[in-house]
């Protein structure tokens, strides 16, 4: 039987008054990775998101990204690997911290934007967010781009890494994402959403842009909040997998 | 003929990679408050929408706020008149600087959140808005809210000043807003704020949340892009202003 | 015998690459309050501050502000309760978590600027803050403004509470501090704070600005970095304790 | 007869309430480059060093940098020419409209950190900046390192450009300043500092930190107000520019 986590972007926002973010999408998810205040979040809407996921039992990571609110953590910012070190380290404390207060443990910790997609590539960079994990509890799991050095770094450090696959974004021949300036980055319609996703779960391998196929581990799914049509497409997807001996649910620690 | 400006707040987000703002709304106004990089909003995001607002020849305002990201400027902060006129010179000029450049003309200012609802009390910052938006350019509209001691302090020093009312917000029997806070402060229904609107702009009056009916003069409508229905409530509104001799057109200078 | 614990609030700035902050005050007093990013602060800033504390085994305390960086923290910003439990939650959790993995432990909590103040005076803020220091960890000491309601909150609470006294603050007679834009309210003489503080430490009460003495509990001394010929006047004290039978140490966790 | 101007960044920080920046330094400069908010400087400051400059006579420069206060905007960000022409054009206009409110008129427009060295190198990003410069006001001078792609970038444009010299940063053999990173990247000793000065102001030459001569061009000398003993290192310069026919004054415009 496979099992299969399904993972979601949070609290990517600031500002108490506005429209307040979606939580329903809670229901339909089995993990989550609340921003931690350098890239978007701030304490109101991050306390409320742990509230909310350890309500719904849904597993609490942090989402630590680069301190750049202006260009939502995405542009590389050029940091030392001392910096990259500082930065997950505050930004993972403070959720580890707010997430026992309230009540909860936190379970994993995800990159975002272009940390995340460096931290694929650079093994220096990937070495200094493992040891900030490490440092702050090292039974945390770490969510990594699938294939990626990242990946590597962790378990090497004895980390439990669990590999990520997208169901909104297209990959490129060597298995990093296609940078969502390229037009065909973001897959809109939920038909190639829900095919990619059969793929890459039952197959463990994805198509790339160029049409060629590549095999990647596949632990855990993201899903964008804010993707077209997220809710249909996590229902299908639900269906599908009851019909298809796939089980939806958390990593679990080992 | 009784004639109509309809403004909406535009640009009050940050991050150049999440979903996009839907620029849609400018063609169902006569006018929109740009946000200008304090309490919301960025240089990409800024000149994203003046540019917008040209094509679609919807006058350009600056929406000033407190330097308050997390609670989206909607909390007092208890600046001093001179960090009030500082804070709105600076965020003005940016926006005047910027629609100058890009080949359009500031046409007015409105303040946002708590600055908008300190500076319609107190006259002490009132005077430092009206100060600061003078020694920009003396011939910028003040768009204010109706009724309240900003109008007063942009006549006195000889500014044009546009009375603003809600089509979305309950009024206390003192005219001002009621607290965001409060139950039934924001208006869901289209039918109620249909009304509402109906009757501030034939009567110049509206039903405060005791139920008793106050005079407002009513020059600016102001819509939110974030509320229930938007585009449908436009376009009711500018079906109903047809058929009532209401001419739905920008402020002019004089 | 009586004991001192002098505090000091450190990385109150923000910017790698400019002036650093000079650490050399670390040799002459007893405990830090480190800011904790939002009213000013990095996590490059504090982690090298965690550092310096280590290695002098100097006491590391949080120092949670309000997010108001152009304000430094200083302006009430009228925030709910549950906003300021939220506030005091994740900043302590930041550096709670951050000095665990550097190797040591956090010590106390001791608010900054205007949420010092206002903790000081407000008994549902000054709870807030209390609720958030235990639910992060109920071993903290809480550093607060001596003879106020954040003592009275810790102590119902049950936490350790430290009453902290000012050597170059200006005294109102009802004990709080004189507000930073009175003339005065700041000390600049090293003779007058000396004198202060010997007042503090042997008698424990200090003299208003209306001249009058009142009583005041004094575990801990705080002196700021900036102000004038601070180090001379550290070596003064240090100097004036030994001749007196005054011991500066730790608070020690009981 | 050789002119002279000496600039210096002002308006760095943030921070109503902490040490004021010293203002003292504007006696012995003849313009400075005020930072606009984004890597540091807020309205309060940004208004208070217009008005000084103004009361000393003072050329008055918009000083645009990265939005990444964490990193005092020294780090490279990968900004799109489009954003970096949005980010440039959302400063000068800031600064150029509080300093015409304010009585005076903008002079001249300086990059910050990063951005100025990236502008140096990189013709696209060089090309942004001076447009956006030029959008806001075509009379504007723009301060470029000297021999670097902004200045043609500036030239080709038609824009007034003064070509500027660094009195304490070691140059590269290619005429670039060496990182800060770098060991002996910053000049400390006060008599280094005047020995580089007197070549560039005389002979148009510097020596790089290989020991070689390479011509620069100095219209405009850069000081940094934090460099050690800033104001007799000024005091010496004026004093050497008196006896070698140097006029010490600001660039003026064409």
């Amino acid at each position: 039987m496979i099992q299969l986590d399904i993972n979601c972007d949070m609290a990517e926002c600031f500002g108490r008054g506005r429209q307040a973010e979606d939580l329903g999408i809670l229901k339909w998810v089995t993990s989550v990775n609340i921003a931690c205040g350098l890239h978007a979040g701030d304490p109101h809407i991050i306390r409320r998101t742990i509230d909310a996921a350890l309500r719904q039992q849904v597993k609490i990571g942090a989402h630590p990204g680069y301190a750049d609110i202006h260009g939502f953590g995405r542009r590389p910012m050029n940091l030392s690997s001392t910096e990259v070190y500082e930065l997950v380290l505050y930004q993972v404390a403070a959720l580890s911290g707010m997430t026992k207060a309230l009540g909860g443990e936190l379970h994993h910790v995800k990159l975002h934007g272009a940390l995340y997609n460096e931290a694929a590539e650079r093994p220096e960079l990937a070495e200094a967010v493992v040891r900030a994990v490490a440092d702050i509890d090292e039974e945390l799991i770490l969510y990594a781009l699938s294939g990626s050095k990242l990946v590597e770094a962790g378990l090497e450090h004895g980390l439990q890494v669990a590999e990520e696959v997208f169901a909104d974004r297209a990959y490129l021949p060597n298995g990093r994402l296609a940078p969502r300036e390229l037009e065909g980055s973001v897959l809109i319609s939920k038909d190639e959403r829900m095919e990619q996703t059969r793929q890459l779960v039952l197959q463990q391998r994805v198509m790339t842009v160029n049409g060629q196929h590549i095999d990647l581990a596949a632990d855990t799914l993201c899903v964008h909040h804010e993707s077209h049509d997220v809710i249909p497409f996590l229902a299908d997807l639900h269906r599908w997998a009851k019909q298809n001996d796939v089980t939806i649910e958390p990593i679990t620690a080992r």
